[in-house]
């Protein structure tokens, strides 16, 4: 017993040791489809800053919130945000059911293929047509439509399924951050609901990691058994000003790193790098029109124009996928 | 190097085997402050039969979320839910600024100390006051506020900071379900930021693992930094049909386990036994009017009716803290 509790100690030590970590399976270089320069080094040395224990600017594991934007941030946004082409296709599998849809906008300009038309109510038509035709189901109901559209469904212009689309290096940030003992969240304008269909197999962040905006919901008795019924009805939109209320609400700790895209993420990035210690904010600036597409100040979808002046002045730092990314999507896809 | 990783290696199959974990500072035996008996027994067996790798009713770590209620199951909630006794005092606090409550209850009945009076307006009276006196700040006021009460308030009956008044079995419970890699989760009709301002440090649960009632608040910029201020609005009442909503827009994941002790928690202990697979129901009784207090059916706080005569159907755990726990609160407190 004797020499099983000295190998015990012995062993304890090594494996505190950096030498044995990087003997065994060492950690390979980190975000691999990160180019050298000054976007993946600013990153890498925000870990090891709020990482290293002793230092001034270290930041206890519990408190290693990162907030991620979906739409644009994790995944493209191009022609349309993707759940919106959801509600697309939503609302052509359902309009026999509502004539009344022929002649009103947003309904109308879909069931025309005039998207430019539905999406001339801004953004709150452009909500209001998602929750409409996200609701009116149990929860478990949506889910099953939704997992099915994202299993068949195809991208128009490059033909990937829709979470093939997601950024490789984004991926690699993610999980570098969880290796980190980061807790990494998705706070997106996009449907709570939608996000937790793919979240955890896409992006590896559990339903309870995701803020999103939601339709209310209803408990209620169903031939003896519970459901709850998702209401045409708005709970909260989480975008713009939503955002650090939707952080608030759910992490109720303010992050410590956030990433977004655009103005819809002005104030996350603000509530995110105002608070104290050393903070994070990135912006991902969407430059490459081959690989991806290029778009900024003009775009009706993905708007970064206030954040981007912003920037410049908090010093938050702007990623240039053109740039910065050795590649966008996921090898193989 | 070699040496070293032969020792890595022995030491390593040491540290997976059981014997190792029992040689250095073993596990003691759990739950210690719940006596033998069905209650406790039915607790570790559930928890045996969830986590046994390979066996018919193994549950993935991820998915072993567990939600607790927390006045009257994790804490005593007499002569009324602590948080109202907080209002009280912020009520008496913020009356001079506020005349007209002379004339008005609830807050009539609190100045002239006659509770009674001012719970008389039911449930909804109640949040109403509690959300009025916790508003018009920014959550960062709200939290010192609500800290230097919980440190300094003390119960009326015990003496004891209310912090103090959690039940021992209960905190063994929480960190015995850790332990075996579940999430645990408070799900209280109490308000959100009120329960995280003590949650972590009490109960060992991180606020974005806390769910319960709020108020509204709203993202603003002030002299240059953002903030989040309260408002005096009701934004979500978690109970009842409540919890399972909160659950769902919180968790996004139905819970393994519940544990309540009111008809507050019905519907949260149906929806969480009502999935599949194995699944705890469980209640907690108040049955020792000396050690604690004893009170059910006809209970203004924590009634407990519908959900009892529901458990015998459900074959829900019913536990009686007379008979059940050796200790209330914790030692030395």
């Amino acid at each position: 017993m004797k020499t099983k509790h000295a190998v015990f100690i012995i062993a304890f030590f090594i494996l505190m040791s950096g030498s044995a970590v990087a003997q065994f399976g060492a950690a390979a270089e980190p975000l691999p489809s990160w180019k050298d320069g000054t976007s993946r080094t600013t990153i890498l040395e925000f870990v090891d800053t709020v990482t290293k224990e002793g230092g001034p600017d270290f930041v206890l594991p519990a408190e290693r919130i990162a907030v991620f934007d979906n739409d644009g941030t994790l995944w493209a946004e191009k022609p349309a945000y993707f759940q919106l082409l959801f509600a697309v296709d939503r609302v052509k599998a359902l309009a026999p059911e509502h004539p009344e849809w022929k002649e009103k906008q947003p309904f109308k300009g879909v069931l025309e293929n005039d998207l430019r038309a539905a999406l001339a109510g801004g953004e709150k038509a452009l909500l209001d047509m998602v929750m409409t035709t996200h609701a009116s189901m149990t929860t478990a109901e949506f889910e099953a439509v939704a997992s099915e559209w994202l299993a068949t469904a195809t991208h128009p212009k490059t033909g990937k399924r829709y979470t093939e689309m997601v950024y490789q290096p984004m991926l690699e940030l993610l999980e570098y951050l969880r290796a980190n003992d980061f807790k990494t969240y998705i706070v997106s304008g996009g449907g709570i609901e939608f996000l937790r269909v793919f979240s955890e197999e896409v992006y590896g962040v559990p339903p309870e990691q995701v803020v999103g905006s939601s339709i209310k919901t209803k408990f209620e008795m169903r031939d003896g058994k519970p459901v709850l019924l998702r209401l045409p009805e708005i709970n909260f939109i989480d975008d713009k000003t939503g955002k650090p209320v939707g952080i608030n609400q759910h992490i109720g700790r303010r992050p410590i790193a956030a990433f977004g895209n655009s103005d819809g993420d002005l104030q996350m990035l603000q509530w995110t790098t105002a608070g104290k210690g050393k903070r994070l904010g990135v912006i991902i600036r969407h430059t490459d029109a081959e690989r991806e597409w290029a778009y900024d100040r003009d775009s009706h979808i993905g708007q970064l124009a206030k954040a981007l002046d912003e920037a410049k002045q908090q010093g938050w730092l702007v990623v240039d996928m053109k740039k910065d990314w050795s590649r966008i999507y996921p090898a193989g896809k």
